[in-house]
């Protein structure tokens, strides 16, 4: 996963563009650069946090009035900074950057036809063969010059790309990762969700529809269509269940109200009879906890307190540390949960050790009954369009029951909600990916499955 | 306000310190310090949060099964690295290191004394005082070295010291500061919180008394006291209302259900009537609004959602990124607020421009009506043993009616909880110092009051 | 002006290749890189003294017994990390790194051509453009492959490349630099002056021939030859008056030796009547004054004293700084100067103030008469093979008379060596480029003379 | 060793404090400092070469008109950035800063006392003890301050002081270290060495005499006395042999010239018969080897090149770079030397491993024969009054013969200068310590003397 934003038409692009990220933060947190335009280009990026990576001399160096940006998820721990984006090169004198959040599955072919015809790639990104694809393609009309570039490729894509002044952003056919328009003074704002427009005080516009191509040009928008815009889409629900900020509006619908209707529709499929209080596992589970409990007038109660001050130690712990990780970040609190039966609402469970200890840490702060619900049936698939799971084998729910999971991870009931109730709650039932919970790809996978499970990891951007 | 920390006898001391130090993040994050020792002393302190002061090679290179520790609070801008605690010298071979949380108030005297004898003072800080004093005292029995120097002190003090391999503690008689006991392994650890042991897996022993002075030589304990001691207690109501952690036990209560209790009382004294929702002002605010909400059978929304990624920029923001501070830190939820009559719920005001700030982004995400309550009475008076409050001309409640504030704060109605109703809600209602609300000092204050005004703000440290 | 130097088969590769640049570190102090082959690739590079750039980590990471390395000469004050060398890129899964030394001088024919065909640029190095050619050329046999891109260029150049685990040299047909190859252990090495050998106690083997390519693997070497060679030779004589070590033997001679041979040289054509002493310009001066001052019997006397703690700080001073400049490198010596007629042996001179400043310091310590003697004739002309002279409007000697240089740099008399002179104690009179004296090009410059001119300096790397 | 350098009355005092410190940068290459004060005190220090530690910004935020300045000699290698200097405290609202050249041999004594009397100590160096006895010692009149202060010391010492805007210098009685007076504008500059003078541009006044104490209030100078003052000398001759710079005037004469006669007088007495030429040991042996090569009409030739670009690496080499280590930092030139018979010229042996390693390389490059000259009798002793010679038993004239040492480090002949001859060409011949060659300590020394050697080396500031 990662965020991206473009900017047209702002005399402050590269201050714009930094609250941009902030606000995408979720979305990455490995690392984030800013690229601008004034007819020259400016370049920062670097490993670490958005307040890491610029402070006021670097931002006011980013001079121009047309900026993109891309904050990274940590995929791997091999990553470095030449691996950071915007990927930006000179040809023939005019600069072109791109900034990428999605997944393609054909990459391999790309590279390979690309680099016997000469080209020489300086990454691994799938952004670089953005450019070299950009390189090769004759490139009079934009409309026809993205087009031709963007057919050839495969998986999921959510990009901006700064040539020179003109703006450009795209959304895959299938509409798998999200982006947004917004008006931001006389130009336009690109962001992967509403939050970052709020933020900057952009007005929501609208969605790029899925397929579409836009060039922004200062204040001037025109739009274009990919080959297959407009049949299916297979939005990535995961971003609603988790993956997206609450106060975010993407895929014609509020994230926070989704998880409230999620956690209502799981207190009617699976209520606890006599439970003392509703908590969630902070702070994604919040949401759905009071949507829940609203739902059986159950008291909701904050059974542990997340501790935000979370450092980069942390991210690399010794052995000692990483004995105190749980707890360093999640404390139950005894006066709070001393004898009681509780409901804890979680929005997801991936290899369920994590939920372990999170449910041992408040049994030992004296909680007499633990019944756990999730917001979404188990998880059960690889994702190759951009979610990070684990592989097949990791997935705690992977060939186990219910209660083989309920037991593992030591709670007294389990329930998560059913796929038909998950959809039913969505604007567009339809309209969604859910193939992590079903294995129902709804677009090419790269060669077959389980050999590229073989092989590794898929690549994120 | 400042965190501070002690570990006796345990081979992992600085680890363990620092993870206490971490627990008590919130309670100092311009700076943080390590001494430990084992035969010889090791310290390292630098400006900064607490996982950007230390990594791993540093937590290694402090060898010892004896610590303390301190997170230092900012209260200017000057602060230097030369200000950061542990203070720590060598005198006749011996090392003293402390670390101070606290305010003293005849800092001036006892300062102009020591260097009229010929004493250099590195820094002017207080715990610099304390290690003059003690090097000037006769020092072959320790309960009477320490009593006989900390009774020269007047204000407020909770204090670690490490002297060699002896960890001794101290409170002053009036109890203004929390500090707490607990057992690890073998030894002892002394903590300004209980989540500080919560997290490091200590056993919560009990608190160290007002007056009290504990010596501690590995396994084994000793108690004194200072004159004074166990005459009356004004332990700061403030750590309750604001400043201590939800998770923590100090003062023989438990944060979160004081806080909970406060806002239930808030709710019987000044409920409002159909109103759609109760919300807090996070994170603060939070626990106060769900006793407020219960109390009322009112629902209770996350209206705003709170950004925990903020970061060392907007400490020292530009002019432009001023404009956009508040927004960074809470973004309202239209879709939840649009329309909507809502009750929000906060601790306290002080200068009242964030209030106003934060009302008018909620309003402008479209709540038709905002009923502010506050879980304490207006806050009148500066506080002289610890707390950092402005001058009187700076706090909005100085000389105006809650009219008054209501107006300058943009709300359809404000109320405060009143004194008598926040004291009956405390397990021991005369035990706290109160003076921020009435101006009724329980001690000294340096000076006359309005000269030391205009000397500028009391230093805390 | 650069250093270059290649290691073949040594188990420290990069500590040889360390060493090695540091006894070329007079040829270029701007930055420093190593690269080397294990079966990956590993490389460090960064803006800085050798001493600067690496430490034993750094030498400890690259690992293998194949190396590059380079240190370049300071020609912009706007050079970046970027255009540090060497330069890698990994082509079709081999990676490929170029040392540069010298000027190529069809740099832009062969830049427009690639970009046309798609080739997207990193820099704007010459060493790029070298890889982009041999990613573009067939690739089968190392000789032809090699023949068949270094006869494209046009200019200077000796160089070294690493395929892999196959280290190329190669030097221009009219060799204007030098490249000379050691026996080190069971491989090679190459390198700019034999100065870097002795350190590194490898055996001089032979200098690398004008126009031939040598490969080597492990322990085995080949040579070709490019069209052109062994017809004539332009070696740079600026090697032997200035830029080169004295303890180096580079185009069949002995630089110390050399510099004698011209000092004795300048002493029979223009000797002075009376002197006191001879003295020299430190350090380069040195040798040729030795030798003028033994030609006719004079006494040698250090008359100032070099501070060899030159920093950074002086490489960009303050105005303030500006002003003691001169005094900080050389300090004259009152008590040896003080009322003497002094002949002052100087190499070169080039813009003629640093020459003004030193004499006036001279003058001041006491000096009575200052008779000057320059060890080649005035410089007139640009150089356009790799010698960062200024444009000829800079150069003193440009359209002056000597006794108007005399009178500039205010010495009582003044004298060149003549070219006759210079060139008959050289071992090969015939072999040498003497362009920057009389403006007879022997190679192709680019584009008109003074268009070139008009642009911008010639960019040497 | 060290360098001092006091500065009053000048704008641009930290400027040309800093060039000051640049010119003594052979008095100590381990750390530097400056210390100014403009109504406040200011201060950089720092361990590193003075071009290290200051910058532009850093030399502009020094400001006042004031400064004194230190460079430190790197006697151990756990000297910490504490152990810098100046040293500085604030006393009383006064600010007190020295530094000091030279070595204390009462140290212990001064220091017990002032501790039992409750001073805190934070460094373990000298200078710290003269701000305790200021501080601690009544204070209305300068004169007898200091007087009183000063008097308490034994050993040698060459200091500068700053309190508030009074600059004041002091020598012993004995006058171990050089002090020199210069006249700057309207100020007055003091400095170890007169090179110090020469760079910035003040005019040499005279030296500070043996047991005074200069008082200077800006443009105004007043001179007092110790007791003992003017009784006999002790200059240390190491100074003009090997330590001071050859361009310096100090102890009443000019450092090369005399390095030139102690050459001239060496000749005298150890002439080498049928000698090819007379080469140095670069740098420190080139006069001497001129003024013997001068006396015997003998050629002069560089036998060897110093490279002057040796860096911190080479400071802590590892295993594989000690090797390298001696040529790195000189490179015989076989072609000079092959198949010649040579003298070479040495300031003087301490250890003569180093000399043993250069012989070597001399031998490698094929000299045929190597006849060693020194330019002062045995070291034999250890200093107490500042120079870090190594303990008796590591230097290589401890207990052998003339033979013995040839042998040991490889020549075919060696001879040493005579006592009286070293004397003889000296100015004041009766005015030196010569304890490191005779073992006859012209003052106290610290308790007994083998009892000193065995707790460690002599400390030197």
């Amino acid at each position: 996963m990662c965020g991206i934003i473009g900017i047209s038409d702002h005399p402050d692009a590269s201050r714009i563009a930094y609250l941009g990220l902030y606000a995408l933060q979720h979305r990455g947190e490995e690392a984030a650069g800013i690229a601008t335009y004034d007819g020259g280009v400016h370049i920062i990026k670097d490993r670490g946090l958005v307040f890491d990576v610029f402070d006021e001399p670097a931002l006011s160096s980013l001079k121009g009035n047309v900026a993109i940006a891309h904050t990274r998820y940590s995929t791997t721990g091999s990553s470095n900074v030449k691996n950071c984006q915007p990927f930006l090169v000179t040809h023939r004198g005019r600069p072109i950057a791109v900034a990428h959040n999605g997944n393609l599955t054909n990459t391999e072919e790309l590279y390979r036809k690309l680099e016997d015809e000469g080209s020489i790639f300086q990454t691994s990104m799938d952004s670089e063969i953005l450019v070299h694809l950009l390189a090769k393609t004759p490139n009079g009309d934009y409309k026809k010059w993205f087009s031709d570039v963007l057919s050839q490729l495969k998986g999921s894509f959510s990009v901006v790309f700064m040539v020179g002044d003109v703006l450009v952003g795209a959304r895959d056919p299938l509409g798998f990762r999200p982006l947004v328009l917004g008006k931001l003074g006389n130009g336009y704002m690109l962001a992967s969700e509403t939050c970052a427009l709020d933020l900057t005080k952009a007005e929501f516009v609208r969605e790029i529809e899925p397929g579409e191509i836009v060039i922004i040009r200062g204040s001037k928008i025109e739009s274009t269509f990919l080959p297959g815009h407009g049949k299916k889409k297979a939005q990535c629900i995961f971003e609603n269940i988790y993956f997206a900020r609450p106060d975010s509006h993407i895929f014609e619908d509020n994230v926070y109200l989704v998880r409230k209707r999620l956690g209502a529709q799981l207190a009617k499929e699976s209520p606890v009879k006599g439970a003392d209080f509703v908590m969630p596992i902070p702070d994604s589970g919040v949401y759905a906890a009071l949507g829940y409990a609203e739902e059986l007038k159950l008291p909701y109660e904050v059974g542990m307190i997340r501790n935000h001050y979370i450092g980069r130690t942390f991210i690399q712990p010794s052995q000692f540390m990483r004995d105190f990780r749980v707890r360093i970040k999640l404390n139950p609190i005894h006066d709070v949960l001393n004898g009681k039966k509780v409901v804890v609402v979680e929005d997801s469970i991936v290899r369920g050790t994590t939920s372990r200890s999170r449910v041992r840490e408040i049994r030992k702060a004296g909680a007499k009954e633990i019944h756990m619900r999730i917001t979404c049936p188990p998880i059960v698939s690889p994702c190759f369009y951009g979610i990070d799971f684990p592989s097949e084998e990791e997935l705690v729910a992977y060939g186990k029951t219910v209660k083989e999971i309920a037991d593992f991870i030591e709670v007294d009931t389990l329930e998560y909600l059913s796929l038909d109730g998950m959809l039913a709650v969505m604007k567009d039932p339809t309209g969604f990916c859910h193939a992590c919970f079903t294995g129902k790809y709804p677009a090419d996978i790269p060669g077959n499955k389980s050999k590229y499970l073989l092989e590794g990891k898929p690549k994120s951007t």
